[in-house]
């Protein structure tokens, strides 16, 4: 199997623990020498921390691990393309490569809305491969913000009981 | 003494903190209702973490003092102008309005290279105040890195004489 296809399955798997804690179903996971040695998936909800996106936790799982901020030669395996904050905190670990799954028209800085990444205004500079098992990464989050408008359609129903 | 300049101060005692510990010195403080609610400063290299930036450090914080991701009303004072990271977070926890000091012609995102906050792509707006008490944010920077060339250039002299 396909090295990229591998580890971006290995990020599903963390976006699944997201979706099963009610968060949007993000995962993300960072290879060294052909091994994983991060793995997150978001928390914004469950810590109430708006820096607590799967790249940003995976980013600081690693540096722990290595002891070092410097990320060199990892690569990152994202399953939505990251917003501004994580692709600048891919730029600050000075990350080799990043791999998003779905694209992200509303926050992607990885060539949607910008390409932080491969702009060459920064100290450093990579590359990033999209639409890596596209499908799959973009069908649990529809999944997840489907059942939230059900969700939002029931309450609003009993709501409208209650008055 | 104007608010703006009085905060200011409050962030550049964060970063005497850093300038302490041998950290490059940005220091960061989150203003809600006229109070200081977080105050944080960068810790890098004694963290090892690419993320620890001031701003990141402090929005955590103020998240945590609030009890949610989203601050709302609040204010942010950054010695430095925010890296792409830093101003993702900024967007990311709906900070109201942000202030910086010095420019930073490398990775500034708040009007240098990008208008991150400003530039209405976002899901959240806001407008960056930059130059606030600036050379004395630029002072503390400059000294910093005046004392990192010159224990180089020592440390370089020593190598030499042990050849």
């Amino acid at each position: 199997m396909d090295a990229d296809v591998r580890f971006m399955k290995e990020a599903l798997k963390e976006a699944r623990k997201a979706f099963l804690k009610d968060e949007v179903p993000v995962g993300c996971v960072i290879v060294k020498g052909g091994k994983v040695i991060a793995r997150a998936h978001n928390q914004r909800e469950g810590r109430q921390d708006a820096t607590a996106h799967a790249e940003l936790l995976c980013i600081k799982k690693a540096c722990k691990k290595l002891g070092s901020f410097r990320l060199n030669g990892c690569e990152l395996y994202v399953t939505l393309e990251p917003c501004p904050m994580c692709a600048g905190a891919i730029i600050n670990a000075r990350v080799e490569r990043a791999v998003f799954g779905a694209y992200d028209p509303k926050a992607g800085c990885c060539g949607t809305l910008y390409d932080l990444l491969g702009c060459g205004k920064f100290n450093h500079t990579l590359k990033a491969v999209g639409g890596v098992m596209e499908e799959e990464c973009s069908d649990i989050l529809k999944r997840f913000f489907a059942e939230k408008r059900r969700a939002q359609r029931e309450l609003n129903c009993l709501t409208k009981g209650d008055g």
